[in-house]
């Protein structure tokens, strides 16, 4: 057996005392199975006093994880800190630069710094791994980098994003507001108090850019992901959905265009036979499209202590075994710079106006769609709540252009009353 | 960039065809993915005129899989001729033996004969893979062996041929019987002329033998799988389970028990809302569930050109990488000796009697089972079929058992008109 893989584990929060446990309770399975010992060496964390549920008394305590990155007897630093900059960004810069393996569920800090840490990475012959920080435990970057690497991808998309998934499917199953069952969501602590990164999709739309830059061989490219929340989604739409036959769910998709790559985090409408629309609770799951394999799914919890340890322990086991790539699949000097598909893919969409019940409200807005080739599928008038009118409908399959450029035409309508909520209707 | 990969195909069937197509489409992306070039040099197949719809003009030609197989030239051997003997195994051994990398897709080879497979390779330094020979496209195997390598697998089961899954649900859909939609199967070419292998689940057992020695570190142990096929499931067993809110699956199961390892494959009932009891046609599915990771799904196609070849790459890729591990992601020497669950593990069933209409038959029934624990849940007579009597029960978790000493003594009964039918209602 060869000698030890010796790991330091900054940050000891749920996912670090998770990482713990795992390699303390599986110490002869994982020695059996990577063909040596994982030993942890050294952890640090703010509070050194702190319970945190494991022993910690056989490894060494560094107050400042840039210099637990450092030590000369750490072969791996595992980052579970979090934060996009800061102590997360610093130790892991200072890890890569001394050559030492880097495995981190930081989504935040990858989406925005993946590029120079992947060739600072590579300039070392480190590795940078990165499992936990998309659709937790699921090993999906595992599938899309190695399982499927014979493929050329089409599209990945996925329900990424536990705590959306969670209060979309409540509120259908109970009929509560989005608001009761984000407050419940609070209280139950699968939503935070401040909960933008979540509900806004900017969390989801971290793990999609690392997706979309494994998937295309791109250079991961946040800025670019066209993102939207959950905020706007009233029960009414989900009824509504759901009486066409679909579920809304905080959808992200990533695809190939002619002219690029398209990025989007947002609520989308999926048939609700489908695995997306099946979906529920805090389940994570991605869908690969391959032009060789096809369609593949994987499902699998998203979050929480057990299935992120388990992501970096895959990572870690990786490493302990020698199976070193590049940390998107691809030497990353050579990525491309990602063309953003400037005219997005066509689809079908639900919209949904609040409208004043003034007469000839309807003929216009109906003139402006016609005016601009969005032709109407289905159209739904409820009841007046007060003055307002509200009205669905769903169009054909139509540019993503035009319909921004009527919505905008009837926003500025005095006859309409807010935004229009315009969800698009994903095809599977 | 480094050196070529070499790769011989030995057959050239469906399987064949589409890997050669595959490298021939994405030459220029697999190598960057790689970092060095696929490069085909030397194929063999029975027939050498036929066309097979891929230009063969640029790579040497024997007739021989062994002698394509000891290729000085050869660096990676895909053997794609199946057969559990003869050829596919003389030609695998010969690769192996000359320290020549192995991908298979063959599960008929590896369940009898992957242990001392496994051993050849790793004594001569050689990789044996044979992510194709389970659940097609699907990269389960890597899932199990690398991606969840942190954690103790609890169980792993699975709907592992399309075939069944196909005439199964397209029984429930469309109210035809058993005989018909195997016809039906065998015409379009999704079942073979003589389909026992499919139908009789030997096909998926022998999948299910390798995901067993995968997940827990054990010998592939094929003989101690206890199978059974779908021969007998009759439309009204489809609809009385749909009644129950459950669907009829053959269900590949491995689990660890406390005296052992238990492998079933058989038919099934299972929750018509979880993910297995949603699985339609013919797409494969894997549930897998580890100890930190909680339980996760991996679905996609199970058979077919793209998907096959597809698993063959994802290996062929890993091993051009050089990310190599044993075949059972532990050293072969150190895999366990299986020992066999004696007993199985408790569970509720579906049970179908075929009785005479005699008065005191029913008492006769029911005084057995209550002899031996085994209690009833929920009855149903259905109306006399001539001098026939269908009596379907469901019991509480009854021990295996006794369960099947009951089953024993009734059917002993002159009253019994046919062996009883039992179905597992396997816990999600």
């Amino acid at each position: 057996m060869s000698k030890p893989l010796k790991i330091a584990v900054a940050g000891l929060g749920t996912v670090g005392a998770g990482v713990i446990k795992m390699i303390q309770t599986h110490g002869d399975l994982l020695a059996r199975r990577a063909g040596r010992p994982l030993e942890i060496v050294a952890v640090s964390a703010r509070s050194k006093g702190k319970d945190r549920g494991v022993d910690l008394s056989n490894y060494a305590w560094e107050d400042d994880p840039v210099a637990l990155a450092k030590r000369d007897d750490v072969d791996l630093f595992v980052e579970v800190m979090g934060g996009e900059d800061g102590p997360a960004k610093a130790s892991c810069e200072a890890a890569l630069a001394a050559g030492k393996h880097v495995v981190t569920a930081n989504k935040a800090m990858l989406a925005l710094h993946g590029q120079p840490m992947a060739e600072l990475a590579e300039s070392t012959g480190a590795a940078l791994r990165f499992e936990a920080a998309v659709a937790g435990g699921i090993p999906i970057v595992k599938a899309l980098t190695e399982g499927l690497a014979g493929n050329g991808i089409a599209r990945v998309m996925g329900v990424m994003n536990g705590t959306c998934n969670y209060i979309l499917t409540k509120m259908e199953n109970t009929g509560a507001s989005y608001d009761d069952v984000l407050k419940e969501a609070q209280a139950l602590g699968y939503a935070e108090a401040e909960p933008t990164v979540d509900v806004g999709g900017i969390d989801a739309a971290h793990k999609l850019s690392l997706l979309a830059a494994t998937a295309f061989g791109t250079r991961v490219d946040f800025g670019k992901v066209e993102i939207e929340g959950i905020q706007r989604i009233t029960l009414q739409d989900i009824k509504n959905a759901a009486d066409m036959g679909y579920k809304i769910k905080l959808l992200g998709v990533a695809q190939q265009n002619e002219d690029g790559i398209e990025q989007r985090m947002q609520p989308c409408l999926v048939p609700t036979a489908s695995p997306l629309g099946q979906l529920e609770g805090v389940s994570n799951m991605v869908v690969v499209e391959g032009d060789f394999i096809g369609q593949t799914v994987y499902q699998g919890p998203g979050a929480g202590e057990g299935p992120t340890a388990s992501a970096i322990l895959g990572d870690i086991m990786d490493i302990a075994r020698g199976l070193i790539i590049p940390a998107f699949g691809q030497p990353a000097a050579g990525l491309a710079q990602p063309n953003s598909s400037s005219k997005g893919s066509d689809a079908a969409y639900y919209l949904r106006f609040s409208l004043t019940d003034a007469p000839g409200t309807l003929a216009k807005l109906a003139s402006i769609l016609g005016a601009h080739d969005v032709s109407i599928n289905r159209m739904h008038q409820y009841g007046h709540n007060g003055k307002t009118a509200p009205l669905v409908i769903v169009t054909h399959t139509t540019p993503r252009a035009a319909l921004d450029t009527a919505l905008a035409e009837i926003c500025a309508l005095s006859a309409s009353l807010a935004e229009p909520v315009a969800l698009r209707i994903e095809s599977l």
